[in-house]
């Protein structure tokens, strides 16, 4: 029974296999949000911190905060922002970043213990990422490519996170405290993508033992109808052993499909959350996914 | 790589691991639906025929016949039902009754192979029940109670389908023939059958080999938002190995579940099906499951 413990100064939440599922909000990062990157650039960060609040009152259990802003200096507004969020919530962090000082500058003023995103498989970045993790106490995302890229194979993908895993443990990092993510593909470019996914997250569950954690809405990338395909990917690898996911709680279709994972892994002791969301917003019962919209944030608080 | 074959007069599905998931249309059931049972007795199909029509349109590649009226002939309205269905469709049928005449009344008339649901393990309907669907070279579901009802353990429940499915061997009838109904317990009474479903569905997967069905909608009975719940119920189900369920294709999250679990499981080449039904939807490709009500069929006569 694997559990990775991530705190604020004042909570503590659990990923593990016998848990709730663990939403990691991916809202504040500016890849791709131009008028973002923009305003966090030039020190405005009004949008983070609305960010930030909607994504808790969705139902977000983490919040990853990432600061890639080409040109800018990322080790200072990473810090920045991570003293915002600390200081408007109290949600644990994922500390999201490709450079080596910016993960330290925001470890450094960091409230509790942070779940760096992250380290691959590539021996620089293992040599530089987890003594730091190690330093700070911190756990911390594997991602399973190196410096060959990332493969196809599932069974390479498998490899490389035993790697990280095994590195962890020689640099004094527990097991628990590795929370891998697979490389979810696009399954509009790969069409094994899906299948692939749940095998080795199968692996990962019963033989690494390690939680672990994924880019959902990578999966449906480039198709129609995103959200709704992103459902049904969400549960069944919540079904073949997923314990944590970055994603958008501000969408209902995912939010849904987690709190129906939920239900169906008997983590939602009678059917509570599920029926403090949903009796009001549909009434006799009958009513379909469109009435999920009307969030109530039932979640809210309820971990740690 | 177990196959169940079901075939009309003119037309072939095929139940399989490897194969897109199997949505045998439930509506043509008089139970509960007290002006179809009303209609049906007084030799008025008109509403049979619309049910029949617009599950096929849905995208059902098999429909559920079932005449279980109180004080009715059953034995002549199944019999009268499956000729009308079939004359007005080419999809295969199950023919679903308690009663052993009426299956043979309706085994009698129907042209092709069909599936009979069902038997139980109870020794009285082994042994009436297996010999029918041997003489007329059927398939059968085979739901997993016996004489001591419905057992909370799946391991019990296990054990009786590998009975039915050894018996069925004794009379003659192949393992890809038997068709297992795990029986799934509604959560909301019972908080573990969620994990007892997807428990059961694999080990018969895994170890019994043999194509499975279930009513998908008993999960969520008596909870609110249903057909959400519904869809996560069902991902994850096909997620752990089932193969076809008896459910309303009427219900776009049921059918969105199922496209959405067959592009997962890899069993849609190219995202083709998910493509044709949702693009013209959502058009730019961020619409959310509200969009799946506009309804094309796209699945419809791809199979067999």
């Amino acid at each position: 029974m694997t559990e990775t413990v991530i705190s604020s100064a004042s909570k503590e939440i659990i990923i593990g296999f016998d848990r709730p599922f663990t939403i990691i909000g991916e809202r504040i990062n500016p890849s791709g949000r131009k008028l973002l990157a923009d305003e966090m650039k030039t020190g405005d960060y009004s949008r983070v911190a609305a960010d930030a609040l909607a994504q808790v009152a969705a139902g977000a259990h983490m919040l990853d905060v990432n600061a890639g802003i080409p040109l800018a200096d990322e080790p200072r507004i990473l810090a920045e922002v991570i003293e915002l969020v600390q200081g408007l919530t109290d949600v644990p962090l994922a500390i999201d970043s490709s450079i080596v000082a910016a993960l330290e500058s925001g470890l450094a003023v960091y409230q509790g213990k942070a779940l760096v995103n992250s380290v691959t498989g590539e021996e620089e970045r293992l040599e530089s990422v987890l003594p730091l993790v190690k330093k700070y106490g911190a756990a911390v995302v594997a991602i399973s490519n190196d410096e060959t890229g990332i493969s196809e194979d599932p069974d390479v993908r498998f490899a490389i996170a035993k790697k990280i895993v095994e590195r962890a443990e020689d640099h004094g990092i527990p097991r628990q405290d590795v929370v891998v993510d697979p490389l979810v593909m696009p399954v509009g470019a790969i069409g094994q993508a899906g299948r692939q996914a749940m095998a080795i997250l199968r692996r990962l569950r019963e033989e690494l033992h390690v939680n672990t954690t994924c880019g959902a809405s990578n999966f449906s990338f480039g198709l129609p109808n995103r959200h709704s395909l992103n459902w049904s990917f969400l549960a069944m690898a919540i079904g073949a052993g997923l314990t944590s996911a970055i994603t958008n709680p501000l969408h209902s279709e995912e939010m849904s499909a987690v709190m129906g994972a939920n239900v169906v892994m008997g983590h939602d002791p009678h059917c509570a959350d599920w029926i403090a969301k949903f009796r009001e917003a549909t009434g006799d019962g009958t009513g379909g996914a469109r009435a999920t919209s009307g969030r109530r944030g039932g979640r809210r608080g309820r971990r740690g």
